[in-house]
C-alpha cells in the first residue's frame, strides 16, 4: 500500500471495509465492447473472456494488464501443530522458506515460468500462535499486525497478486475459521492436508470442535473468529486481499488454507472478495464446500493440495493467456474477416 | 516424418497402426521416482505429476521436455457448409487463415505466450469436400493423402504438438463421424458450432442423419467412415495424431472437431491416444459424451469452442508447468527438508 498507515485495531480494519472501491462498471463494459469485435464467434473464448473483463473491471482500467504479477507467500507456525494435526514436523515450515529463498519449491519454478516477483513473507517462525484448542491463537493486537503486515506486501506497482501461505498445522486453522465462519461441523470442513491418517483426522476434528466450544462466547465476529482460531499467515493474507482492493488490484487465490483467510472478509461483506478469482480447487474436501458458499468457481481443478501459492502462481499464466487474446486479437474489421451470414 | 513414405492406401495406414510404439515404461517410471523425492507431500501437485510422467512415457526420455512445442492448424473446406450448417459463410475458413498469417487470432496470441511455434495448413480451400449428405465426402486417395499430409506436419525437432482445425462446417462433419463411429442419434452428437439458431441445428442434424442411411453399407471401418463423413482437415489431424505417435511426440487435442479427428484412429485400436492428453473441454455438447467414450478427461474446462487450436494452444502452458515443477524443484534430500514425521 503506498500510504502505511498504521493499523492497530480490529475497529480500524471493519471502517477500512467501508471505503474499499467497488467494481469500475466503465472498464469492464470497455473489455466486454472489444470482446464483441475480435475474430471470434462471441463468446467463443469462455472463461478467458470472462477474465479480460473482470480484470478490467477491478484493475479500473482497459485494457488490462498483466505484465507485472506479484506472488506473496506468507509462512507462520501454530501452536496447534504441537498437537500432532499434521503429517510433517513444524520445523518444515522454516525448512520450506529456506527452499522458497533457494528457488526449489514448486511455487518458485511456477512464478518463473508466469514471469512473476516472488517474495517469501516469514512471520516469527520461531513464535508459533497459541494452541487455538485451548486458549486464543492471538491477542487483537497480534492479529490486527498480522493483517498490516499483509497490506504492505501490496506494492503500487503490482497489478496481480496471487496468494499463498506456508504453516504447517494450517489446514486445521482453516478448517477452524470455515467452522466458525460458516457453521457445520469441525468434520465438514476437516480433511488430510498433507497427508494425514486417520486418528490424525479424528484428532483434527476433535481439537477444532474443542475450539468451538471454547471460544463460543468470544467469537462474534469474522475478525474475532481471526483471532482465535486463525494464524499470523492467514491474517496476513486477509490483510494483503483488502490492500489489493484498495489499490485495485486483482487477486488470485490459492487453495483451501488461503481462501479459508479470505473469507473471513467474505464473511464481514459478501462483496469483498469481488476483486478476487480462486486459481484451483484444492483435493482438501473443505475447499469445495468453501467455494460453494463464498459463489467463488476455481479456475482449474488439477487435484493440487501443495498451498504455498503453487495455484495461484500457475494461474497467473491463466489470466495472461486472456489479457493476449484481449489485446493481441484483430477484430473483424482490421482482420476482414466475415460475420455471421 | 523423418521417412517420407508416400502412403497411397487405407491398408497402409492400417498397417502403420501396427507398428507405433508403445509407452516407455521406464521413462515413466523414472518420472514417478523423481516425484516422490520433490519437496512436497506425494501426489501434492495432482495433475502436473501425471503429465511429467505422461511426457516422459511418450516422449521416451526423463525428464522431458516441452521446450519446442509446435501448434499445427489444419483448415480446409466442406461441402456440407453449403446446406446452411454453420452461422459463417464459408469463405471465412479462408479469411480466418490469412487472419493466422497476419497473426490476430486467438491462436496466435496463445503460441506467443506459450512461445510455440505455429503453422497453418491451407488445403486446397478452393476445392470443397463433397457435400457428405449426398455423396461420400472424399475419395480413399484423396482421403489417404490428407491423412499423409497431417502426418508430414510432425518434424523431428518437436517435443509437444498441439493440433487445431478450422473449417466452416466442421462441426457437422465431426458430429457425422462420432455418429458413425460410436453410436448414437446425430441429434446425441450435433451442437450449435459457431452459434446456429433452432432451426439450423435442426437441418445439421437431419444432414448428418441422411448421411449415416447413405453411406450406411460402405462404413465398414473407421477410415471408411473418415473418408465418407470426414473433412480434409480432420483427416490431416488423424495422420499427424498417427505421426506423432510414431516419432514419439505427444499430442494435445482440442476441442470437439479435432478430438473427433483423432478418435477414427481410437476406433481402429483404443491405445492409438495413449499418447494424446485434450486440451479443454468444449462447449460443443459432443465433446463431454465424446471423452466419455474415448476415456480422456480434459485439462481445463474454460467454456470455449473456438477451434483453431485455441484450446490446446493453451494448455502447452500447463505441460510447461509440469515440466518446470518436475525438471526445477528440490529434492528433499537437497533441500534439507524433513519428510514426513
Amino acid at each position: 500500500m503506498s500510504d502505511n498507515k498504521v493499523l492497530a485495531s480490529f475497529d480500524e480494519i471493519r471502517a477500512l471495509m467501508q471505503e474499499v472501491p467497488g467494481p469500475d462498471i466503465s472498464a469492464g463494459a470497455d473489455a466486454t465492447a472489444r470482446q464483441a469485435q475480435l475474430t471470434k464467434p462471441a463468446g467463443s473464448l469462455g472463461r478467458l473472456e470472462e477474465i479480460a473483463a473482470w480484470l478490467a473491471t477491478w484493475q479500473g482500467r482497459h485494457p488490462a494488464v498483466v505484465d507485472r504479477p506479484y506472488t506473496a507467500v506468507f509462512a507462520a507456525n501454530h501452536g496447534i501443530a504441537a498437537r500432532g494435526v499434521s503429517a510433517y514436523p513444524a520445523e518444515v515450515t522454516k525448512q520450506m522458506v529456506a527452499n522458497f529463498i533457494n528457488g526449489g519449491a514448486a511455487v518458485n519454478q511456477l512464478c518463473a515460468l508466469s514471469d512473476a516477483d516472488l517474495r517469501v513473507y516469514e512471520m516469527a517462525l520461531e513464535e508459533p500462535t497459541a494452541d487455538f484448542s485451548e486458549t486464543p491463537a492471538m491477542t487483537e493486537e497480534d492479529c490486527v499486525r498480522a493483517m498490516a503486515y499483509g497490506m504492505m506486501a501490496v506494492e503500487d506497482n503490482i497489478d496481480v497478486l496471487a496468494l499463498g501461505e506456508m504453516g504447517i498445522g494450517n489446514t486445521t486453522s482453516a478448517a477452524a475459521l470455515c467452522t466458525a465462519l460458516f457453521g457445520g461441523t469441525a468434520a465438514d470442513w476437516a480433511g488430510r492436508g498433507t497427508g494425514i491418517d486417520d486418528p490424525t483426522l479424528a484428532r483434527k476434528i476433535e481439537l477444532i470442535d474443542q475450539a468451538m466450544e471454547r471460544h463460543r462466547a468470544v467469537m462474534t465476529d469474522p475478525l474475532e473468529i481471526l483471532r482465535c482460531v486463525g494464524g499470523l499467515e492467514l491474517s496476513a493474507i486477509a490483510g494483503a486481499v483488502l490492500a489489493a482492493r484498495m489499490s485495485r488490484t486483482p487477486v488470485l487465490l490459492d487453495g483451501f488454507a488461503c481462501t479459508a483467510a479470505a473469507a473471513v472478509l467474505y464473511a464481514i461483506d459478501p462483496r469483498a472478495l469481488d476483486h478476487c478469482m480462486v486459481a484451483h480447487l484444492s483435493v482438501e474436501p473443505g475447499h469445495q464446500r468453501l467455494l460453494e458458499t463464498i459463489g467463488q468457481t476455481p479456475l482449474v481443478d488439477f487435484g493440487m493440495r501443495l498451498g504455498e501459492g503453487s495455484g495461484a502462481a500457475m494461474a497467473i499464466l491463466v489470466l495472461k493467456a486472456a489479457c493476449a487474446c484481449h489485446t493481441g486479437m484483430a477484430t473483424f474489421a482490421e482482420a476482414g474477416v466475415s460475420g455471421p451470414a
